[in-house]
């Protein structure tokens, strides 16, 4: 069933994990958003810790049944790859202890699906995700703002790609 | 107790994940090595959850006091760096859920342990490594000779620091 899609965003670092959950048609829950924060002083091995042990809560609270992990494009050092590699395969890994499907997707991506426009700037992404959730202020930290502008890319795409299998069954 | 010191070294990649652990002292299950292998056909949540429970399995088999794993510098890719930080992020998580501390080392680093040379080659690392574990071969398959090298490093590190710091404790 289309209105029983669930789709929750993921921007994972090592500290900051934000989230946002959007969903096909009205859910009384949805939107909803945050940020999951490993606090100051743990380290780097008890902050992925505490930030999985806390994406497996957040799953099995909002129940998504599709999530969706923005995959940050980072050219300029080798070392902060792997550490938001660190942060990506967490999220992952919690995707995958909850059965639910993951897909990822490039920044550029997100910004397309969200405005049209794959050099958007953050400020007009978040103004259109605030847009099209209906919201009054674009939502915060930055970190919530940017998990929902990847499930909205997410949820949009996997319609579109719906719609074109469609037209491609029809006679 | 420096006698109970039980080193696990591992080689995390997202679909082997190379392990050897090795010991301060005689024990008589060490030292034992392996590799384990997500099997083909699966996505890479699935090879990630399956790596990091096996993983969680071996941690709760072998009983290491400390965890070392090695960190593999990637400059020619960053999607490659990404994907080595996936299988590195749940090698850590792994060791945090099991309150084992945990150390990382570039492999130049580990190289320099072993062989006394950062820049030697693999066939060298692994005859060292076979020698100083007193094995009449070199142990197999690749990932394993390496993962054993990153425990011998830690080990031999972690003997080191403590010397330099009873010297400095002396009157």
């Amino acid at each position: 069933m289309c209105a029983d899609r669930r789709v929750l965003g993921l921007d994972p670092g090592t500290v900051y994990l934000g989230y946002g959950l959007v969903a096909q048609g009205t859910q009384p829950d949805v939107p909803a958003w945050g940020v999951l924060h490993a606090r100051a002083g743990l380290s780097l091995p008890e902050r992925l810790l505490y930030l999985h042990d806390a994406l497996n809560d957040l799953l099995a609270r909002l129940r998504p049944t599709e999530v969706a992990v923005e995959e940050v494009f980072v050219a300029r050092n080798w070392r902060t790859a792997l550490a938001l590699g660190h942060a990506h395969g967490i999220a992952l890994l919690a995707a995958a202890r909850a059965g639910v499907p993951v897909a990822t997707y490039a920044t550029a991506t997100v910004k397309e699906a969200v405005t049209g426009f794959g050099g958007a700037d953050k400020a007009q992404v978040q103004a259109l995700v605030a847009q099209h959730l209906g919201l009054s202020a674009v939502p915060r930290p930055d970190h919530a703002a940017d998990a929902l502008a990847v499930a909205l890319c997410h949820l949009w795409r996997g319609a579109f790609a719906r719609r074109v299998a469609e037209e491609a069954r029809a006679p």
